[in-house]
């Protein structure tokens, strides 16, 4: 299947959502639609077409799985109602980190929230409710990652455990399919999205868990979330496309109170990019990472050593994991 | 035991030498001596030392370890063979690598590498040779750390297997037990060692085994091997006090030819100190690092992320492992 992509250039924000609006009234009808708002641009948007086009017909869930960052799903919540969308918080922490125990190898990682996501927790409320159409945030980049091998296969049905065949009527509607990430920040802005939902940087879909080296835990999250905070806070001026903290699994020699100390390192990356295809690490200051290193170690309980990274993609990846 | 200081202020680099020549002849009289020399700047001042005062009475080995840098054996040997010093070079990978198999907690791998250099290798022909006296360059800094419990007690003789109560007779020589590095390096050159060997970085004992994070193998050797001479390249004009590249167990996701590639990555440190008691990471041009990531990710097969430690000393440590 041939998408044609609308450029930043070619694109009219307001004729877009006007375009988008007609065509799912069109194609819900007086149906019942559902999904799942993350905090991203992309889910941002999606929840805020499908709302204008079906207003309550449409529910919107945030799944609180454990591995967002500090205070991230209670501010989401706060920002949509703020916009007039309710948005249910549906803790399900107990079933990802089930899930993900013991766990190292990336893509059984992956798979297992994944399955959490789609087969247990939204899964369970798309079969259990009453909705047939399903708003999903896929934008043309991971369309084509996916094509190319490079992302996880994402047809959203089978994730569910559904059968369109079988369980007739499901539909998915993905509003921003043409679109790339700059074009989609356009939207968002005309959608009247604050700029910190509209301006925010790319968050995996596997949240921190993308950002832990090695098994997924509760406290190795907890370590991440804090250098996550971090980094948010001293990178957010750069005006970089991406900044994010990795902990590792790797273990280094460390020195405290003059003693050996064997202990945990963070990496930080922080991205130039238009549109995530190709990825430059960004030039900041030399004092801002020393300062960085230097919080980092000091805030992050266990944490004696702080990298950068200085390679550009390809053959680096945005995410580590 | 309190041993005191003598700071490079106070060094007289020529009476120091004349001093420690007069000494070592006194105490060896008409013996043997032995040492290994790594070419590291405290092992070459201390052949240079034992030479002057010895003569050929002083036996200066280089064990081929396997963990060397590219062309390191050769070079070293040749470059003490134009101070009309002879090395013997004593091939003996075969017996680290089999030492090292299988082994993934920092302490085991030193543990493995000293065994085998001291018990195996060295401690064979120091217990099979005519010497009493063993060379040694521990250095102020190496003691500190090792009372302080940073780095490994090394009682040399403990570590040959030779109890001194039962065989009586050994004795260990440290010529330069009172200096730290800048004063080292200053006795060197005034020794007439070539600037590119007083003027040396450090470098481990464990060699690129302390570059490896992780099980230490012929091929993963050869990689770091392959970064190291990146890295030392790249960075010998920068004036910094030591700088080194480190392979990681933990492997990242990568992108070649536009598929994902689970590949490895390489850490590059870059260190300002005086000593190594303290260190700061070196402000380089972002053009360097980012010239480094690439190269690295380029030449080095396999490797698709790099990265730059931004944390100081402490609570991180000069080496990794």
């Amino acid at each position: 299947m041939e998408i044609k992509e609308i450029t930043p250039e070619q694109l009219d924000p307001k004729a877009f959502i006007e375009d988008q609006v007609v065509k799912i009234k069109a194609e819900v009808g007086d149906g019942r639609a559902i999904n799942a708002l993350s905090g991203g641009v992309d889910s941002s948007v999606v929840t805020m077409l499908g709302h204008r086009a079906l207003g309550d017909r449409l529910r919107t869930v945030f799944i609180q799985n454990g591995l967002m960052r500090e205070g991230e799903p209670e501010h989401i919540v706060a920002l949509f109602k703020d916009l007039g969308v309710i948005v249910e918080l549906v803790p399900a922490e107990d079933v990802f980190f089930g899930a993900l125990k013991g766990l190292t190898d990336p893509e059984q990682k992956r798979e297992a929230i994944t399955s959490s996501f789609y087969k247990e927790v939204f899964g369970g409320m798309v079969r259990d409710g009453e909705a047939k159409f399903l708003f999903q945030g896929t934008n043309l980049t991971d369309v084509e990652e996916t094509v190319a091998g490079v992302k996880r296969q994402h047809n959203i049905l089978a994730q569910l455990g559904i059968d369109p065949e079988k369980e007739y009527g499901y539909k998915v509607i993905e509003p921003v399919l043409q679109l790339r990430k700059t074009a989609i920040r356009m939207v968002g802005k005309e959608l009247g999205l604050p700029e910190e939902l509209y301006a925010r940087p790319p968050f995996p879909g596997p949240a921190l868990a993308a950002r832990v080296i090695g098994e997924v835990t509760p406290e190795r999250v907890a370590l991440v979330r804090k250098a996550t905070s971090i980094v948010e806070q001293m990178f957010k001026d750069t005006g970089a496309f991406q900044y994010l903290a990795i902990l590792h699994s790797d273990r280094v020699t460390g020195l405290r109170d003059n003693k050996r100390d064997f202990g945990f390192q963070v990496e930080v990356r922080c991205w130039d990019s238009k549109d995530a295809r190709l990825g430059k690490p960004t030039e900041v200051p030399f004092s801002l990472l020393a300062e960085v290193g230097n919080r980092i170690t000091t805030e992050v309980p266990g944490v004696v050593s702080v990298t950068y990274n200085i390679a550009a993609k390809p053959p680096s990846t945005i995410e580590a994991v």
